[in-house]
């Protein structure tokens, strides 16, 4: 998820009443370090939630070294977060005290426009993201590599009792923005066929939620080094090497959808001949430079090409939930607060399987 | 609709028991000139149509120039036809002689994948072409320039009384090729916004389409020649000029979905921008170069790029009985056989509003 572009630097230091402890990327070198900042007062519909484990999301390397251009620094990444609520607003109808909690990418919507009827909070144009955006205060948000955090319970998610914390923290982004796409273009019904191009933060859980949906899933890789962990280990069915034009061959018209996680630049093309008669391909990876889209290959088989971005609050609940239900979590690194920049190192070289989550409890101190 | 490739010339001239009579392209130049071939009897599924009629698509020019080099010559073109029964086989059900049919793109399909179980025989991989097309005898299928043809009783439609056969003809391929994406993507609902990108002979048709379905229809053209006409003529609502970024941006985030017509190599940025969240663009032009497609404005709204080729039979029936029941018709200036060739001239210089339809029964006569 991009965050929203916003000039005014100044904003971001207003001092507000809450004193929080965080890790801040100050410039685009990137790297974080410790951050005394604050937050506001727990309001009438808010919750405040104690943070334990926050995942680190390729999103999260992009804006700390803003690569996108939209990054306000000082900046405090994390949207991945799970912990507990230690103070709840008079109108809070959702959560207690001591209840576990979930916070995702945003943390405002308008409540008022066609989106937020239809509970896509994700696509109002006023969505508030989780760091790096302008709250309704007109202070900048800080994500969830701190302390603790202030949200509008609108936009929390009751974290199921039987879910693993850290573990689960990952589905608030990666989880929902695969399982979104699955619920809106039906490939969430037994006897399809799925197939998950790039086997990363975002695919490896995809693989684990269309098998729980009872499909046949494919993984479409590049190269055939994690063939092995993909079937044995993720439960895929089966492996094709993007590269390999005979492996592709074989599998022509055979997928009733496609999640494409690839946030490269790639050809499109093999993989639209993957898909059936009516086959859709998601994207949910940005690449960096335009795709090239041959169109006939859409037209011989009236084939559908969508992006999609995260999910509503609705749906994230119910992801969550269906999540529990199925024992479904990340493969993830657990890592100390202190190593967070050896991570985003080793994330940008894609060696990680398949997420790294920060033990902010344990291990983030104020120095 | 392109044909499908074949290398063997000689199949085209195995002698059958029909004789029959039309216009041929004998080479690459595109020039047709009279022809005399063979069809085969009528079988018993076959119905055999006097041709009256026969619109002349730019798919026909296409392919009399060898322009998608997967012409087989002597080629003869035409698959929007509309005639009279002369003779029906005895399994025939839908047909008596005398009644009035129409025959569109294809003439022939497996019967048993799950593209035609799903009545979608236009996306069977078997599916033979009304012209250059191989047909199940191993013979050259030859289209409706020409003064009869047979016809499985399947592939052709019954044609609605009160509807005019030299305007309606048109509908058979540029009719079922709108109004099959609107059905597929819901573009068919009152108060929904459809833009019509290309206002030729597939773009007038669907502006009629989308009034039938009582939606606000919005026509988005090159330049502003043609604003009067799609709104005073062909009663569209309104009419952006895409080469006005001002304009443009007054639509931004208003449509629904899109019935994109243009055939051109073309930018399709600006247009994506005009979908709603979760809006739709439905492309049925065929680009001769692949297009240059940004993802993230896909994914930051949800939004759907496809591709529509023709649509089914049962869809086809559908479409000329709506057409009937709402009085729609192609606009069409109406040749003698004769001057087929200027047309295609015409033709290829947009200079037609907006359909050329060949009055085949009054002037196609053997010299």
């Amino acid at each position: 998820m991009a965050g929203v572009k916003n000039s005014s630097k100044a904003l971001s230091e207003e001092v507000q009443p809450r004193k929080a402890f965080g890790l801040a990327a100050k410039d685009s070198s990137g790297v974080l370090s410790p951050f005394t900042f604050s937050r506001r007062n727990n309001g009438d519909d808010d919750v405040t939630v104690k943070v334990l484990y926050c995942g680190i999301c390729h999103s999260d390397l992009h804006i700390i070294k803003n690569e996108w251009k939209i990054t306000t620094y000082p900046v405090v990444p994390g949207h991945e977060i799970v912990g507990i609520v230690t103070e709840i607003g008079p109108n809070v109808q959702k959560f207690k005290v001591g209840d576990k909690a979930g916070i995702g990418c945003m943390v405002g919507s308008c409540h008022s426009c066609e989106a937020c009827d239809n509970n896509l909070e994700n696509y109002c144009s006023k969505m508030i993201l989780t760091y790096n955006s302008i709250d309704v205060d007109g202070t900048i948000t800080y994500g969830g590599y701190s302390d603790m955090i202030v949200v509008n319970e609108h936009f929390v998610v009751k974290f199921p009792e039987k879910l693993a914390m850290d573990k689960a923290a990952p589905l608030l982004c990666a989880g929902i923005t695969v399982y979104s796409p699955m619920k809106t273009f039906s490939l969430d019904e037994p006897a399809k066929h799925l197939g998950v191009v790039g086997l990363g933060g975002l695919g490896h859980v995809a693989v684990k939620f269309g098998k729980a949906f009872g499909m046949k899933v494919t993984v479409i890789s590049t190269s055939s080094k994690k063939k092995e962990e993909a079937i044995k280990t993720l439960g895929a069915d089966d492996f094709l090497v993007s590269s390999d034009p005979q492996l592709m061959q074989t599998a022509m018209g055979t997928m009733d959808g496609i999640i494409n996680t690839v946030s490269a630049k790639h050809d499109v093309l093999p993989l639209i001949f993957l898909l059936k008669t009516h086959g859709k391909m998601i994207m949910v990876g940005v690449p960096n430079a335009p795709l090239e889209l041959p169109v006939f290959p859409l037209i011989m088989r009236g084939k559908i090409l969508a992006g999609s971005s995260i999910g509503g609050m609705k749906q994230t609940q119910e992801m969550i939930d269906f999540a529990a239900k199925h024992n479904i979590t990340a493969d993830i690194e657990l890592i100390k607060a202190d190593y967070v920049n050896d991570a985003m190192e080793r994330l940008a070289k894609a060696d990680v399987r398949y997420r790294f989550v920060i033990d902010v409890g344990n291990t983030l101190t104020a120095a």
